[in-house]
């Protein structure tokens, strides 16, 4: 049976479905508030469209033996020794709910936490405890992801916790178009979802599916508006507060608090002060009265999201101060309704002279913020990009991230693919993510990534999501949505087996004529596309090479004679950056050991970075074996034939996928594929041209 | 003493004190007609700045003897043998007039023509002559550039006749604002003068002062909108003709007639036709009624602009027909009406693989126009630019100028410096067009592009006008405007005399405390601009290395990888662009002798032209002995001191001319030479990455 949802928006990774398993149960849900009556819609919703049943806990005791139970421990009286007597528990809940709780104390597990819960199967009967309500609903989507195989034979619990307390989205969505960005920065979906023309978008509907996609993958915390805060959207923090409180108002039966992205100029252009400096009593108490009016409005506030003195953003250097000062102002405003800060560390001079090549762009968010360790307020959290860069295919992992042990870090990624195909080319960026989560950056405590940034401030990262109506523009890159989520929940997740869950909720197997097809095939074409990306376009990690501006497309020398600081310096001799202490700008001596060493020895840096931290002769030998030439034509022309597998891929599932997702992805492999070849051959042919190495295998180079 | 006009509008080439020498005078112009009330107004406003006095002929006869005579001959009774009786002729106006035409009588001058005129000074009695109108109103301009020495010793009649029937400027000019390209496509000097965010702009003042200042050059005809033809602005020629006729109204007094560019497809998106099809009856008829609603409204309208089958436009091709068909059914349209088309020979595949080096852009136009020579109608004027590609810093000249003996056509430059600076350097392009038009491109007639364009079509070129307060951005930028149509009317004269005229025009050397230092330093800023320009920009002919997109600035393989067809296939070897008919594209073929054989030649083809038609090896020795890596290095060099020259002798000037001009281009300077640094080292880092030479000189290269 289909059913069809009555939105005209793609159902995602939530199809109805995806929740047939639990529609089709006697269910009862024990406990209340708010999100406890989200986790009963849901099950009530799932009941009618397929033949189940839903009831609260305490209503009609006469009903037959219920299948599944989802309950608030708090809501229940505490367990007695021996099952409780069949005339109390009619339908059997009050017993599987007992069992369980005495097994959990059995086995010690503890409290589940803020959002943890407990997953078990006793006899017949499925149980989901949580402490919390936020815990219920994770609890629930848990249980949609089981599917039928969270109804099957018996098991003791299982207990899940978030790794990240906070698992964040940041909208770049602008209220009025800009004219240059749009209505979203970097947008690659369409419009917003949240904002029209300078105007609320007041499509509830959209945000609230929107809310419930991202309860179940896992995030918690979405900010509005673009970190470019342009005048209108200042405005948001102040005269139009409702606009946000009505977004935090569709959003919170969900979970997922609102933060809201301010100008550090807000004192002067929203509260007419001389000065923003941090430092000024009058702007403290700017920062104080107009923070306690947002917690008056939206009790539940996330907090603020600043980018400071960067790209023409206004920061506390234009008064003499540094990112601590201007942080802490901030963070003291939001502490009395318990609101986090993040202050992003994407700082650097955007007006680089180009010849001057000890300028390391590289080097600054290190530079600037890892002095300030342990001067930050413990709600300031410090939003470090996972690489020192830009969000590049392929880069380090950011110094900084090892640099701040005193300092509550996030680590951002960006699931908006701005360098890596703009949801025009399939790249699925789990892989990606997952190697930079279990990346461990210092030898001392071997923490890893996910560790450092569980125990600070949490992932962070740039949402992909428009008013498309499969919601990401490429129908495939809702999977890197949903990835996001669940690698922030859980970092230790294989990529593959989320990319399971994701087309295992999002394509029903049980309705596909030939489901192992689909899933064997979605994963041909997705698993391995973010290195195919990486084989045709910028090599060897020295990122880059895109067309100016809009950053899609090569451009090879795009950037090269520019002020933004992301150079290649090739010529006719080699190519790439000395970021190396004994001869470059010394970047490699930011990391701790045994990465500093690694990356300063040309023997030991993994090829996939050489040309981030070393300029070497075209000839250079990679530890692969290949030269450095030949790796690039070869990992060129090999990078378009996997696309154009995946074209002939795709084709095999015509008819097991929804024809308008079919249509869609149809055109954007199209594109990839042309635009593949095309980075091929202008990368092919700079190199050749100015290297003047034929290809070994005679391919033609132009 | 000082007068200043009412209008906030910078005077350009016209400030009262251009008109002193006249308006001293005791002055009488005699006819009648719309042309030669401009005459007398000009005349009488200057007499009433100055002190003079005017009148029109056959008024007071009790007036005292005059200095000056304007004269329509066909207002006067046949001369007579012998002076009038000073009874009849008390102010000698009379006696002046016939001695003078008894000279030119006996010089056996024959018919001044339709703008033609003669200026004599006989005894205390200065004469301006003309058959028409038109052609007193050119001769009261000639009479203002002349000044005092209009007024000087006796001497015998000068005859002025333009070279080319019609002079005239395209406006590039949209009546929305585009949302790429501005108000004003390729404008470098704010907004339109005719329209303003969809609307005519209606400032009466301006177009007028406009009008005023094209008719002292000698420009007689203005295309008021773009040849991008958009949704709002084809409606021009139907619903919204009045506010065409509007601007003809204003510009009528000063003899310049209006054009429109049109949409080929106007007969579809105007008409509702199923075809714009050139050949079909229905098309036809619907251009033969529309254009007789144009010339119902406007008696003097001057015809059609159509770039079509270019850049996305609509043409021929999509009906199988070839371009003769398409203008033809214009021309037809037209001809009742005494009206031209001017149909673009600007045709070329902008979607070209930069891959396949065997298309090549520069063979585009005569390939699809040489085969149409004889098809046209009279009344088309087949519009081509001046090199093959696209207004170039240097190109060769078009080969289609000298392929159509039986068409007629217009050449066309740029005065808007799109590729020249954008009115923030200064480039004072005369030289670059006296070049052009002394050029003869064939050997059997010996004739220049200046005779056949006088021969045909006339000189077209892209205004440089917007509502900025200087006119063109640069103000010495109006000086291109001012020998535009100088150099239209007269190609033989020298770019510096036509300096020469613009600077005592524009600067009042009579008021200026050091006149010989300002025209000097004028002089040593603008003479050689152009080629400064040339030298710090993209070396001998290879062209773009721009910036793609807006076209400022340098980018060197910034259009290497498009589709645009404007490569210069740079590599570790060598640098151009293979045009021989041996080894490359036969483009060469398209020239007559002797240039088929020059260009062909290595050893024969001018050293600015060699990469435009060959690739050769950066040790290549040029014919000026130096190699062509050596010659890229020394250019740049030299062409940036040339600009830190510019800058030094402007300050100079400092308090010779008007505060706010000075100000004006001192911030351009600061850009431009800003600019010449940024071009000089990216061009010579380039090159230097990829051929590895070392400047002989030592400098760095970066």
């Amino acid at each position: 049976m289909i059913i069809t949802d009555s939105s005209d928006v793609h159902p995602a990774w939530l199809p109805p479905e995806a929740l047939r398993a639990i529609g089709t149960r006697r269910t009862v849900v024990c406990g209340e508030g708010l999100l406890v009556d989200t986790v009963f819609a849901e099950v009530d919703r799932a009941a009618t469209w397929y033949g189940g049943t839903a009831r609260r806990a305490g209503g009609d005791p006469g009903l037959p033996a219920v299948d599944l139970v989802l309950a608030l421990s708090c809501a229940l009286p505490s367990p007695r020794p021996g099952p409780p007597p069949a005339e109390s528990d009619p339908d059997g809940s009050s017993a599987a709910i007992d069992a369980v709780r005495a097994e959990l104390g059995a086995a010690g597990a503890g409290p589940l936490g803020a959002e943890g819960f407990a997953v078990a199967r006793h006899g017949a009967v499925t149980v989901v405890l949580a402490d919390t309500p936020a815990g219920l609903l994770y609890g629930l989507f848990d249980l949609v992801r089981l599917g039928e195989s969270g109804f099957g034979p018996a098991h003791p619990a299982r207990v899940r916790r978030p790794a990240m307390a906070r698992r964040m989205l940041d909208h770049w969505d602008n209220v009025d178009v800009h004219p240059v960005m749009g209505q979203v920065e970097r947008g690659y979906a369409g419009g917003s979802i949240f904002w029209q023309a300078g105007r609320p978008r007041r499509d509830e509907a959209r945000v609230t599916a929107y809310a419930r996609l991202l309860a179940a993958c896992g995030i918690n915390a979405v900010s509005v508006n673009n970190v470019n805060v342009h005048a209108t959207e200042a405005r948001l923090l102040t005269e139009r507060l409702d606009d946000v409180a009505e977004i935090a108002d569709l959003l919170r039966p969900y979970g997922i608090r609102v933060h809201l992205a301010v100008t550090f100029a807000a004192p002067v252009v929203l509260g007419g002060l001389p000065t923003a400096d941090p430092l000024d009593p009058a702007v403290r108490a700017w920062w104080a009265e107009t923070t306690e009016r947002v917690y008056a409005r939206i009790p539940d506030f996330g907090g603020y999201l600043v980018k400071a003195d960067s790209e023409g953003q206004p920061g506390p250097f234009s008064y003499g101060r540094d990112h601590a000062d201007g942080a802490n102002v901030l963070a003291e405003a939001l502490a009395p309704g318990g609101g986090v800060v993040h202050w992003r560390a994407f700082v650097y001079n955007h007006r680089q002279d180009w010849r001057d090549r000890s300028t390391d762009r590289a080097r600054a968010a290190f530079d600037h913020f890892s002095p300030l360790d342990g001067r930050f307020q413990d709600n300031v959290i410090v939003q470090v990009k996972h690489g020192p860069l830009d969000f590049q295919t392929r880069e380090p992992v950011s110094p900084v991230i090892a640099a701040m042990p005193g300092t509550r870090l996030a680590v951002e990624f960006q699931v908006t693919q701005e360098y890596t195909g703009q949801q025009r080319h399939v790249c699925y960026l789990a892989p990606w993510w997952s190697e930079i989560l279990r990346f461990a950056p210092r030898a001392d405590d071997g923490a890893t990534v996910a560790e450092l940034a569980a125990g600070g401030g949490g992932l962070v990262a740039v949402s992909n999501v428009g008013d498309d109506e499969f919601w990401t523009g490429h129908p495939l890159a809702q999977a890197n949505l949903y990835a996001f989520g669940r690698l922030a929940w859980d970092p230790e997740l294989r990529p593959q087996a989320v990319l399971d869950e994701w087309i295992d909720l999002t394509f029903d197997p049980a309705s596909c004529p030939d489901p192992e097809l689909l899933r064997r095939t979605l994963h041909e074409i997705m698993d391995d596309s973010w290195r195919t990306y990486e084989r045709y376009t910028a090599p060897l990690g020295v990122g880059f090479m895109v067309r100016p501006g809009h950053h899609y497309g090569p451009d090879v020398d795009g950037y090269e004679y520019t002020p933004w600081g992301t150079y290649h310096f090739a010529d006719r001799d080699g190519v790439g950056v000395d970021r190396t202490r004994a001869t470059g700008t010394g970047f490699t001596g930011q990391y701790p050991a045994p990465w500093s060493q690694v990356y300063e020895s040309l023997d030991r840096c993994p090829d996939e970075l050489l040309l981030f931290f070393h300029h070497v002769p075209y000839h250079h030998v990679l530890r692969s074996g290949s030269t450095v030439i030949q790796h690039i034509y070869d990992t060129h022309f090999d990078g378009v034939r996997e696309v154009e597998a995946m074209c002939r891929r795709w084709e095999w599932l015509a008819r097991l996928v929804d024809p308008a997702v079919y249509a869609r992805v149809t055109e954007r492999l199209t594109e990839q594929l042309r635009c593949a070849r095309e980075w091929r051959d202008q990368v092919n042919a700079y190199f050749h041209r100015k290297s003047g190495v034929p290809d070994a295998h005679g391919r033609p180079l132009h």
